[in-house]
């Protein structure tokens, strides 16, 4: 971050480099980096040249720096270059990887692969990565790693000691430490920092914690964020139906999660259907429209019924066709108004802010926020309708009015529907902008035109 | 999260008791909890109750726990706590907190509290808490903290260990060990598994990563939180414009970055004014008007043009007012066509799936993509036309074929104009929903009353 060249000059010339075939120089060059930035300049050099050029550089990486590089490279580029290397190349890479990585890397390899690779591996090891392979998708068992380090209750923090320093080199992390019974079952946890502190002769079972979080290996991995988020833990441990420990997540493993999970709900905001992991431009187009399609489709039906509430006033209308001019700016603030107080109780709730008994504050706030806004918007409006475009004051009282009660719809609606969504079960994201948006339209309309019959008796 | 009783349940059963006055049987059953959760149930007794119970079970915790849990509780109850308990509570639980706790704390109380606590601090350590104060909002200055381990060159790995377990017990963390040089500048890390791995004679100089990364103290948070999530380190070093280190930031503080963060980019593409930190139910109705009046007024702005536009076909639509009862329609459709592109491309910008450079991608992608949605969602449009509401094929036309130009503008606007406000430097959050909408429907109007005329010859 601090160097005098910027990454992206040093990826450039890195680039050139192998497109020139100077591998050494390109190496050198590379080797100065840390391994998330030299899967990101492979990722270019594989953009840019070939595959083939790729897995030279590569192959002269040193055999550690090659592995972890490796596992951070996105699926499609890891496919491109275990499509290039050999198999022994490949086995060893998949052999020298964190389990949890190599999971990873394993579930979007071709069935085939997946299989030609699990033959070289020892019947126990095989067994394990197929019980990690069938955890079912976005639940706690994906994300973890069976390579934590287990303390036996009588040690003392010597032999602890002692015990890290021989598994530690093999271990996803050595600062939190477990404790487990004879059953398996975890009964404690006990941190590096604590082993260190403390002195030589004191036995793990009394400096262990017993109070420690866990989680269930069927937990969504949304509640595993959470439970970091919240009490920012380097690792928590993931235990079966038995209260047997069956492996931990790490914090590192938790800002993708983080990530993909907002990412699903601001999508699923905007009426776009989850994209999975899938990235924006690698999405066919086909796709695409599949993705975006239904919810337009559902919103264009209660347009429909708006469309036929117009249908039934268009006899009033014809009489007073400045009206129309008018239905933009309603509707659109209605809209907008109603997708502002949405989006503040859908993220409320998310993060915990906003509970469902708070609903009646959330009705009353939302209930004056949006008379005051009304009443600004209109006294603006009023003044414009009279004086700029002179359409008379019974016009200018329709619209005022219509818009007050729109707005204070919108903003009350819009503060409701998520938590009576939350309520019955269903993704308060689901109650964002475009539903919003369409209910109101509805109510909007009626309003402005029962007013307009009423007010300019038509 | 395994207990038999949920922990609603227990926090409810926590909360009777101090009603009760039983503050013996209420601490014992809360020191079975997490510090965290502790926090949270003296959250809930401070609702429930008042804060003198709270104080007198607060007391009653041991002295390591009670600092431990007055720094998770927000800021409000913090002060409602330091209101009544004694001066020189205050500073014994301030002396003990953990740096960065503490200048949070010192950061939300009134000026005239943080001196008088400030006089009781010795005059090294007053200067320090003064310059951590003055750090701009939003910085890496106002995440670090000056405790980590600084280890030495020239030391073995035993003297290091010696080290770090005399001064580990006052540091943030001890898992990353930094090493500077004469002059203060950070010269290299080493991790404490590397530490506890390596054999007892080895020099820290040998053992230490030179690759490191570190971020500016004036950095934006933001850009740290974009470390961490790339990295996946525990803990980043931060350096002055001198290179010298002046602290770190540890995993732990980052989780609540990256929710303010995405809590902001939500709201703002909502068109509400950042909130800051400020929760929904705190913030006052004059507030929330202030938040959320600009844009709508901006946006109203916009609609008053359609409006305009509108009132110069009025000649037109009194002859097929029919024709205003698609309105709604089209112009929802649109807007709602024009915000799931633009929020993909917002979030893809924001986690760096598309860049700039990709613009080309963007345009050709969406253009395919709303011309087959804009197709399935006019024909089924014609169909209902013709044959329910037998509007006649000219009415059918216009609606359909002013449906795919909205449509395809929409989602080329949604997708360009969040890539333009990046490239001109505007945040690409502001060029969501509402923005989109708004732009949307002129064209929506312009496009529908022209066809309107050409086709239907009015």
């Amino acid at each position: 971050m601090d160097n005098e060249k910027t990454f992206d000059e040093i990826t450039e010339e890195i680039v050139e480099l192998v497109a020139d075939k100077q591998y050494i120089k390109a190496r050198d060059l590379l080797l100065k980096n840390n391994e998330v930035d030299i899967a990101e300049i492979l990722e270019e050099i594989l953009e840019e040249v070939d595959a083939e050029r790729t897995v030279i550089l590569f192959r002269m990486l040193p055999k550690d720096v090659a592995v972890e590089v490796f596992s951070y490279l996105p699926p499609d580029d890891q496919k491109a270059i275990i499509n290039v290397i050999t198999d022994k190349e490949i086995n060893y890479i998949i052999e020298e990887m964190d389990f949890d990585d190599m999971i990873d890397v394993l579930e979007e390899l071709p069935a085939n692969l997946v299989d030609k690779i699990l033959e070289q591996t020892p019947k126990d090891e095989r067994k394990q990565i197929n019980t990690f392979l069938n955890y079912p998708e976005d639940c706690a068992g994906t994300l973890m790693t069976p390579d934590y380090i287990m303390l036996k209750m009588g040690w003392t923090v010597r032999e602890a000691m002692v015990h890290i320093k021989e598994v530690g080199m093999d271990s996803e992390t050595i600062y939190t430490c477990y404790v487990k019974d004879a059953g398996r079952r975890l009964k404690g946890i006990v941190s590096l920092r604590t082993l260190v502190i403390s002195e030589d002769d004191v036995l793990i079972k009394d400096l262990m914690h017993t109070d420690f979080v866990s989680v269930n290996v069927y937990d969504d991995r949304e509640e595993v964020s959470e439970a970091f988020t919240k009490y920012g833990f380097l690792a928590i441990p993931v235990v079966d139906n038995e209260n047997r420990l069956v492996g931990i997540i790490t914090v590192d493993d938790i800002f993708d999660v983080i990530e993909e999970e907002t990412t699903e709900d601001i999508e699923r905001m905007a009426g776009v259907i989850d994209s999975s992991d899938e990235e924006y431009l690698d999405m066919s187009v086909w796709k695409h429209v599949k993705n975006r399609l239904p919810w337009l489709f559902i919103l264009m039906c209660s347009y429909i019924i708006t469309g036929g509430i117009i249908a039934g006033f268009e006899n009033e209308l014809s009489k007073v066709i400045c009206l129309v001019a008018y239905m933009p700016m309603l509707m659109g603030t209605g809209g907008n108004s109603g997708a502002q107080s949405a989006t503040l109780i859908i993220r409320g709730l998310s993060v915990g802010d906003i509970d469902l008994k708070d609903a009646g504050k959330v009705l009353w706030k939302e209930a004056r926020v949006s008379f005051f806004i009304g009443l600004a918007l209109s006294i603006l409006n009023f003044l414009r309708i009279i004086y700029i475009e002179h359409n008379g004051v019974g016009v200018a009282l329709t619209v005022c009015i219509a818009m007050i009660a729109t707005i204070v719809a919108a903003k009350v609606l819009g503060g409701m529907l998520p938590l009576l969504a939350k309520k019955i079960g269903i993704d308060p994201a689901l109650m964002a902008s475009p539903m919003i948006a369409s209910l109101t339209d509805m109510i909007s309309v009626v309003t402005y035109f029962l007013l307009a019959s009423v007010i300019l008796s038509i």
